[in-house]
């Protein structure tokens, strides 16, 4: 490691030869793995780009150019290159280094990800801004092959074409089930179009060409060829061609001769490009090439035998896909969706049993959701298993496709609520505000595996829309005997009690629990409600509530804003009853950090000693009011 | 108009002759002139496709086939020829007729629409919920060129094309500067592609092809000709073909004959097919043929002149985009964007005066905030004009990529509130729900043109992410002496008063106004005031009302869940005031059917006259209860 520990900043790799570029590369290889495999991270893209990057930096001149990186989670090399090296050690940690660009990281993050397809946009607004201040730079996206199904990528492809601008677009494309045909031409084309000897030549052929009308027929007949039987040949590259992209490639993005080489030509060249990159997930690391996905994120390993550290214990996710299967086998009519996310949702098993009641829509939620609406007004029961975070990107999908025409899809929200080392861009906080407001819709969410079940049956039955949230990581098995079946707007009642109603949603229930058991030693015995249903809301436990207890305390995983607590005080105002305290709990009116769930609930008060410690402080600040 | 009186439904269409067809045709033009002229509507688009729909009811059988129509408000020839003829009369009027597709409304509507770009996706889970249940139809989208510019089209062609399902997409192409340079050569293909008898000929030569190897150079430089210098002679047939459909195509859409025969042709042939449909919006009535995008959504207008009635009043629109012409004169950073709406949020002037400063994205909302974003992380100050219901396609780009970074956009947002006859799909009545809960927002609401003005002011120099909302039609003129400068998060007192506070969203001023004069009569003189900021809450009046008054009345054109009032009852909630009666105006939670907008603020008692009724109900109801 005697290079790396050199290298700081791109200035420091500016002069490498081949040779110690080569060496350089080896070590960060290394570096990342064991750093990954204590902190755990996003190992196999990362490795992936390490190439990529070193090229990027050595022949661009950051921060005057600018990178814009498509999702982000690739960018470990890049802030290796940047001073951050240092930090590595508590990457995605509490306080630590994000697992994405940030700008207020670093003047060399230009622009912040987490959501794939946002690159293009981004970066063709920088391009714009530049030209616009008169300044030369380069500006460069570099997005994965899977972001490219993201409609946003395509909707930035078509305008950028229009607005002509100098900028670079790196498909840096690690799927090699995309480019497996092709072939010899679009290698050969690689070295023509980069030569500015071959343009020359492509000149004068055109000049000819017009003066051959026979050629008419000619080109009918080798068009024809090349469109229908071997359609893949030229794929990627005419879709780029045809939206206005100069297109170059592929390219082996772990060639660093190669990459340098292009990067260097096409400093010179002007208009949008697409430069297409090859790689490979995990290079360097056998047990991430072989299994790219189980290392794309991943917690702590031993690099040894590349085995992960496991609790052993179900997720909600694999609840989720353990339950749809079982009640598939029951009804034919029941299919799954998923936006590239069949192993985070925990479909791979349904996948297999029903493969044609199965259905992975790629990286493209709105469709997802509208697809779905598609199947539902044909008497199908689709299921949209989708994270919370990405689900925002269908939002009007859900409000004018599903919601409006009352169509019976079943949206089974994982990650909802906190998810811990990703941060900002990840947490699924939103839906609950984002959800609530759009008539039609029914929201619940449960307290622990068996209600997760329990709903899913209810879901798949209701001939309505309606979404199920529960949260990342392993499923409670808490509350066992607390199995009352599923009533439609109806909450359970966890505890009687009164002066204190605690009103939880979904899997803050033991929080709120241990809040109700420190709240003993107070001589307080408070009523504890699952509300299940946080729309429509079990209107007469909050009747009765209002009646039995002085104080109403919401506890939700989610923004206060628009939330369920939100929804409690609407109720207790839109029917007249006045002077009951509510106090909301859940997450104040901010993007919320990375870190733990534990760091995180503690943080924000919504563990159990945060909410019995909330509960006691507005108690004394009442009681010295009065 | 003899034909068109036996015509109510496709059976009565399915023996015409060719010639008694043409007449019919004629005599629809003729009727829909004539109605549309009495009740406004979407003229252009609907004679443009008066052929095309007839061809596609005579060739395909619905309700059993299934047509899927892309935003819908083209759907009236199909509409008349689906039993609706005599509700035209009512076209897009209080429990009138819709204009636009509506399930509910008849069995020959599949799907409902009024937003862009989602037909390919609906019709895409149609079409795999038939597949699934093992039934036989045709199932068709319609969709315009311009609709193809929004990414869910994209991300719906791109999965239709795995799924490789019989789906017949009609691309309706009437922008005549995309296919300008289509030539023989497309011609040439259309009659190939749909000639059984050229499939042979094509298989033959593929064979062939394969055994001549020295075909690869000659077709490289074929290819390259028809890449670059005439890239455009194959667009759009290529994309879609690399994007897995069969292209067909373009096809006179006012042609019956030709249209018959491809329909016919087409109904034998499988997998994912695309037909290209060349039409002419407004065809056969002059005006609308010249000038379209006056015919688009017309109101009453003139059969003979053409002239349409207008009340000559600036809308807010016009000030809008005057304001900014004026701002930006000053200051050079300020840039202008829409989404193919220039003309309905008032930029047509901008565009012309700043044609480097201005930016058309087409149909694309997602990538125009993101877009937006990249242009506000390089200093620029976006100013995205958007209708209230299109920015809903947005949301995740607002959360993750604006607000997440704090980045100063601007969103003027155009329709918000109730917009009228373009009904469910189009109110405007979700956006203070789902912006008011995103962390790093504002967002403001002015009264009146003046205040519009000023806000747009505060907002190009405010440095963070904001936005304006502000309704559809003439720019009110009221309250022209209350002109307090805009202060951050700081409303505006009209009038002092006790025992209510009636508190306002922008305009819904003058309603309120209404109701507080009324409100004289029983002796009460409420305090009045104009918010402004709807986000943040101006905290200090929120206390003075607590204080002063008995009851807090909070009105907004806007959904009550999640809407503004919420914020009022959040605040109150965590400020620990409680005991206030606070009472929310605004729209329940349901979607808001079409209506002149007086008659829906009627209908849901938002007008002087309700909110006043409103008020006294309440407060008669409080005193029963004690």
């Amino acid at each position: 490691m005697n290079l790396l520990k050199q290298v700081n900043f791109p200035k420091d790799i500016k002069n490498m030869e081949e040779k110690t570029l080569k060496q350089l590369a080896k070590e960060i290889r290394h570096f990342l793995i064991h750093s990954v495999s204590k902190t755990g991270g996003h190992l196999a893209s990362n490795l992936g780009v390490v190439e990529l990057t070193l090229a990027l930096h050595y022949c661009f001149d950051l921060p005057k150019d600018k990178i814009v990186w498509d999702v982000g989670h690739q960018a470990y090399v890049h802030k290796l290159l940047t001073g951050r090296k240092k930090q590595f050690c508590h990457l995605r940690q509490f306080h630590g280094l994000s697992g994405f660009p940030k700008p207020h990281e670093s003047e060399y993050d230009v622009f912040a990800a987490g959501h794939s397809s946002t690159s293009i946009s981004a970066a063709l607004g920088i391009a714009k801004a530049r030209d616009l201040k008169g300044e030369q730079n380069h500006v460069i996206a570099v997005i994965g092959d899977g972001a490219m199904s993201g409609g946003l990528a395509y909707e930035a492809l078509n305008n950028a074409a229009k607005e002509n601008t100098n900028l670079i677009v790196i498909l840096n494309d690690n799927e090699m089930s995309i480019v497996n045909n092709v072939g010899a031409m679009s290698r050969y084309l690689t070295h023509l179009r980069t030569d500015s000897a071959y343009i020359h030549a492509k000149e004068s052929f055109q000049n000819f060409s017009k003066k051959v009308p026979l050629l008419g027929n000619a080109a009918n007949f080798v068009f024809e060829k090349m469109r229908s039987g071997a359609k893949f040949l030229f794929l990627p590259g005419m879709l780029f061609e045809e939206m206005g992209f100069h297109y170059i490639g592929p390219i082996d993005g772990h060639n660093l001769e190669e990459l340098k080489e292009v990067f260097q030509n096409v400093k010179q060249m002007r208009g949008p490009l697409l430069i297409h990159v090859k790689t490979k997930k995990g290079k360097g690391y056998p047990y991430a090439e072989q299994e790219s996905w189980k290392y794309h994120g991943v917690g702590k390993f031993d690099i040894k035998t590349g085995k992960t550290f496991s609790n052993g214990k179900e997720d909600y996710s694999a609840v989720f896909g353990k339950k749809l299967v079982e009640l598939a086998e029951k009804n034919e009519n029941i299919l799954a969706l998923t936006a590239a996310m069949a192993s985070g949702t925990g479909l791979l098993e349904f996948q297999k049993k029903f493969p044609k009641r199965f259905f992975d829509v790629a990286i493209a939620e709105q469709h997802g959701v509208t697809f779905s609406a598609g199947l539902a007004c044909q008497g199908m029961i689709p299921v949209f298993a989708v994270y919370s975070t990405f689900l925002q990107r269908a939002y009007d999908q859900i409000v004018h496709d599903v919601c409006m025409q009352k169509l019976p899809v079943v949206f089974a929200i994982d990650r909802a609520g906190i998810v811990g080392a990703d941060g900002e861009t990840h947490q699924g906080v939103f839906d609950i505000a984002y959800l609530s407001h759009i008539p039609n819709m029914t929201l619940v969410s449960p307290k622990n595996k068996w209600e997760l079940e329990e709903m899913l049956t209810f879901a798949v039955n209701f001939k309505n829309p309606i979404a199920i949230r529960y949260p990342r990581g392993t499923a409670s098995e808490e509350f066992k005997n607390h199995q009352q079946p599923i009533t439609y707007g109806k909450s359970e009642v966890i505890q009687k009690g009164t002066k204190i109603a605690l009103l939880t949603e979904g899997h803050m229930l033991p929080f709120a629990m241990q809040a109700a058991e420190k709240l003993k030693q107070k001589n307080i015995i408070p009523l504890v409600v699952n509300m299940r249903f946080l729309k429509p809301l079990d209107t007469q436990i909050l009747q009765e509530a209002a009646k039995c207890c002085d104080y109403i305390v919401t506890v939700e995983d989610g923004v206060r804003q628009g939330g369920f607590g939100t929804k409690v005080l609407e109720y207790y105002s839109d029917c007249g009853i006045y002077g009951v305290k509510v106090w909301n709990m859940g997450f104040p009116d901010k993007y919320i950090e990375q870190g733990t769930t534990e760091e995180l609930y503690h943080e924000y008060q919504l563990d159990g000693e945060g909410i019995y410690q909330s509960i006691i402080n507005k108690m004394e600040l009442e009681r010295n009011c009065k």
